[in-house]
């Protein structure tokens, strides 16, 4: 047995569910299941409930705690009455859950510690016809089932766990990394965990992998054509950087294999003292744009996050201000955390006008500026005109608390909060916020 | 008449010389050629001495003290031989004078008050035998009496005295402006003054005048392929930043004719507060890069400052400190002066590597600086990997204070007096220069 194999077997251990936790979960799916069913009594039907994903297929990790479970509705019922059917149904089963929105609403509860979506699809006979992203679910379960082997289970367990030691694990848009059934397809293309991470080790990208051959281009570092939709590439999600984690991850997995590739690593949070050495070492200017947190769930609010983000970096470097590094997080506040090289510049600012000998609008340019007392020349450099003008905003701080951040690309939600108000910390100012943010300021702080 | 050429005329009393003035140039050269005749007459040959130049094709302007005065030599002498007869008369005709250096060494003296070039130069029948560039002065002579006509001496004083007024007049190389010879043959080109510079107004670089044509391809924002020599461009120095001045001084001629137009601009020298109060509005970092001149001509000196001046540059913006203005002079010392946006960075700069997907460069890279304390990183970003290293100046007074400085390209000359000693003003401390170069430290405070 190589190295690597025992590692994964050592590490396998912690990561299967054993027998009680088994039946725990079997059991709480079964009492979910026979509520369900009484309550779609009601409405003449009898429709099937189903246990569906990484519980259903035994490819879930140890200790997780979410099941979903499908009601499969028949294909007549319209789009109203579906949805309609969907919640009534969820709000019996669950009197204290709560309603979540995907493509369409469904119903979220808890049962003896799981945290269950109870969530309607059609019952459809070909993937061709799904409606909406959740029909195709039953034909992915259906595609694991017929392409697993003996043994897959614990690959795929393996993967995710590995996936998620590298930070890269979950399709969710704040991680933008591998989902369950993207780690799936990828231990059913390459035939096991070690042959996966071989692989991955070699990756450039663009990777395609095709399952089926795709109808369309698809685009993204990793393309991996769903085999139940030739339209849908199953990676999209997946940024450049997860991908270039999980390839990194897969480089020392084979040079080194230690537990550790397993383990998740939660970063260090930072206190006063490590941000304050942090900031004497570097001397950078380092900002805090925070806000009370828009009332969406992470996937709507991290690419509006981003989005933000994205825009000021932009119009600060267009500015002059060069930026080292960025990052948003959130809590009941969202910070848009950035660092710059320098915290403030010249008060004057070079604006280069037209070549001189292109008259018109050399003219134009020395008439407009020539008794301007605010700004030096217009100069000839080069054979082109330039003035220097006041700076509007020398420092980053004036900027950050200038109304011209309105005109960023603001995401829709959040700038509703950001009009309401907001605070920049700047450097030092920055501990008051690390009771709340120390992780995420640690992770920023040190990067990898 | 119209009010242009009424304030031209106005303007020629003053410019043009008078009666007296020829009188006593004419002495002047009188004696020095009799006193060049005598020393002739022991090496057995009776060539000409001749008067050169603008004084010789009265378009020299009132005041002007310099004289050309050519010895025409038999071409059959070679060249140690014509050398030594040249530098032999001339010492006889100037014991007090000095030993120049051009293609061939001549003498300059003074004659009641003159600065007389006397060089030797080969009599040839012919412009293509030119062996230096000073043989071509004889037909420049001639090209030039051809073609003038009626009033054309004041055509050329006046475009000469508006070309000093722009501050473009000299083909010096630290003027790198329109030389004498050039503002007759843009005289004889478009026939007047005003010709000329209603055609400067529209011009479009490059502008080609051909007065014959050329026989290699010239290049420059002006081109004026000498009528003598189809393979020289006489405006070659003219710096584009000389053209545009003269373009934008023909439009404000045009506009509003004023005696202004033509008379020396002389900057404005800045004192101490001068200074203070521009270091406050500005925020900028200046320096001062102070050595002893070496002991070489201006036309030696100036392309030798420039060339390490824009080496400075150059490095500086690679460090990541962005230039608004520079400019260099000198005196006993010589000042290579720099304006910068922020004096300093941050301790930190990043360094962007290879993309991670790369694998042997990106482990390379990775195992680089993995056990690197002083970097941050290696982390990911956009797909590549990013360090952050110690940056190792962070202030240019760092930079320039330090021995990197002697891996710019600095010119022979300077090199030696750079390593001898320099010394570096920063903003303040620059006052201390205003009592030797305050005249130039006005001009580069207040560019136009």
């Amino acid at each position: 047995m190589s190295l690597h194999e025992e590692v994964a077997e050592e590490v396998l251990d912690d990561l299967t569910p054993g027998a009680d936790e088994r039946r725990r979960l079997e059991a709480a799916f079964e009492a979910v299941r026979g509520r369900a069913e009484d309550a779609l009594d009601e409405y003449g039907f009898d429709p099937d409930v189903v246990l569906v994903g990484s519980a259903a297929r035994d490819t879930w990790l140890s200790g997780d705690r979410d099941i979903d479970i499908f009601i499969l509705l028949p294909p007549t019922l319209d789009r109203d009455r579906f949805e309609e059917v969907g919640l009534d149904v969820g709000r019996e089963v669950f009197p204290d859950g709560h309603v979540e929105y995907a493509e369409h609403p469904y119903v979220q509860g808890e049962e003896d510690g799981y945290d269950v979506d109870l969530v309607p699809c059609y019952d459809l006979e070909d993937a061709s016809d799904v409606r909406s992203a959740v029909d195709r679910t039953p034909f992915h379960q259906e595609y694991v089932e017929q392409n697993g082997y003996e043994g897959f289970g614990d690959d795929v367990r393996l993967l995710k766990a590995f996936a998620r030691g590298a930070g890269v694990y979950g399709s969710d848009l704040r991680t933008r990394g591998f989902g369950g059934y993207l780690c799936e397809l990828l231990v059913i293309r390459y035939g096991g965990f070690q042959d996966v991470v071989e692989a991955a080790a070699d990756w450039s990208s663009p990777v395609e992998i095709r399952l089926q051959e795709p109808t369309r281009e698809l685009e993204g570092p990793l393309v991996v054509v769903d085999p139940v939709d030739s339209d849908r590439n199953v990676a999209s999600v997946v940024h450049v950087d997860s991908f270039s984690r999980f390839v990194e991850a897969s480089r020392d997995w084979l040079e080194d294999p230690t537990e550790e590739a397993f383990r998740q690593r939660e970063p260090e949070p930072i206190d006063e003292e490590g941000l304050g050495s942090y900031l004497e070492d570097r001397d950078t200017g380092v900002y805090a744009f925070v806000f009370r947190a828009p009332d969406v769930v992470e996937d709507q609010l991290y690419p509006q996050l981003r989005k933000t983000l994205d825009s000021m970096e932009e119009e600060l470097e267009r500015r002059g201000f060069d930026l080292l590094r960025t990052s948003t997080f959130a809590g009941d506040r969202c910070v848009l955390l950035l660092e710059t090289n320098v915290d403030r510049q010249s008060k004057v600012e070079r604006h280069e006008g037209p070549p001189v000998d292109v008259r018109s609008h050399a003219e134009e340019f020395r008439d407009k500026y020539a008794d301007d007392q605010e700004v030096t020349g217009p100069y000839v450099e080069g054979g082109r005109y330039v003035v220097e003008r006041p700076r509007r905003h020398p420092s980053v701080e004036s900027y950050l608390e200038s109304d011209d951040v309105y005109d960023l690309a603001l995401g829709r939600q959040i700038e509703n909060e950001i009009r309401d108000g907001y605070t920049v910390y700047v450097d030092g100012d920055c501990g008051e916020l690390l009771d709340e943010f120390g992780a995420e300021f640690g992770r920023h702080l040190h990067p990898r």
